[in-house]
């Protein structure tokens, strides 16, 4: 799983996924310290993560495999929000 | 997901995917802000994506699932046509 | 799903992938307009590319979902032929 | 698989993983001789893998075929504690 | 599927396969003539690859699907061990 922040919200009105009230949201991928890194991702959020919030985000056809998702065509979902990152017995994030 | 614009079609006759009527198209990979980043893939289209629009695109196995593809040999769908893009309240990209 | 140009194929006689007859091709990824970009992989072919043909593999488990791959090791298959590409309206690839 | 060594842990009470007591690491990528490449990743420890083990780890899918994961959103799990490794008849990496 | 050479092998006592006598190698990435770029994985050999043989590798959920792999935690599998190459009716390779 990779690490991400919120950064932002996709709008789409004509969409293939057959999921209700899905939505998508932009993300930022991060460093381990919840430090920006320039690259983008498009999620699914199922649990309402809000902006500038830290994720994790799990990609390929694992995203599926939640009851709303199962058999729907979405390759990359939000699994957690994060309260605390601790490397090397130090805490390098904290919400 | 990632984000891609559309910027032609492919043509193809022998084919081993099953899909009636199928339509690939070629696509442009794009910023948040929907600017073209120089790397192209091939993706299926089943909700009629034209030129220059901006989508976003399942790729690996969750593109075979929709009624149309599943157990088809697809790796990359479209998913949605974007219409609003919004980055840290303000709005990056607006079809 | 990406474009590759058929370059050469693969012996091998120790295999474990139970598929009767199957054919490993060498492929070289291309652009849209095929060139070539040095960068190359193994695909399963089941339709009979041949040399110098620009084709387009899906990767990844979708690879699997044909009537003679079903359940087989395979992550990269061949799924046509290509015949032409057009780019914003210009034609940058004809067989 | 990819090698990489446990650096940290992952705390996160939003979860939608439906994994009872799943305990999130914080890996680093790692070469054959152990040593840390500075690319990190977060990965499901069902074995109880401690800090600064080396481990392997399988992306994609195949994250869910342990009777915990199956059907579970996860993709990125610890497969083993890693031992010992030889290239080329030498050790290059011991516990 | 990808190119590698045999190079070494994983020993692990603690691990999450549930394969039994599963047996892990160190591979090192090669190009279409054998040699060997730099970029190595580890993954899962059921045909007996020796050191130093140039196989080719399936990576992603494909590697599951052996009778012996079905549904174990697996992302790379050895697929063939490789005889010969051609590239562009040139013999690039040979075992």
């Amino acid at each position: 799983m990779l690490l991400a922040k919120v950064v932002g919200t996709i709008v789409s009105t004509v969409k293939n996924d057959s999921i209700k009230g899905s939505k998508y949201l932009l993300l930022e991928k991060c460093n381990q310290s919840g430090e920006k890194k320039g690259d983008y991702l498009v999620a699914l959020d199922l649990i309402g993560a809000g902006n500038d919030e830290l994720v994790f985000v799990a990609e390929s056809t694992s995203a599926r495999e939640t009851p709303v998702t199962v058999n729907k065509p979405v390759d990359a979902i939000i699994i957690g929000i994060i309260d605390l990152i601790d490397e090397n017995e130090k805490i390098v994030y904290k919400k």
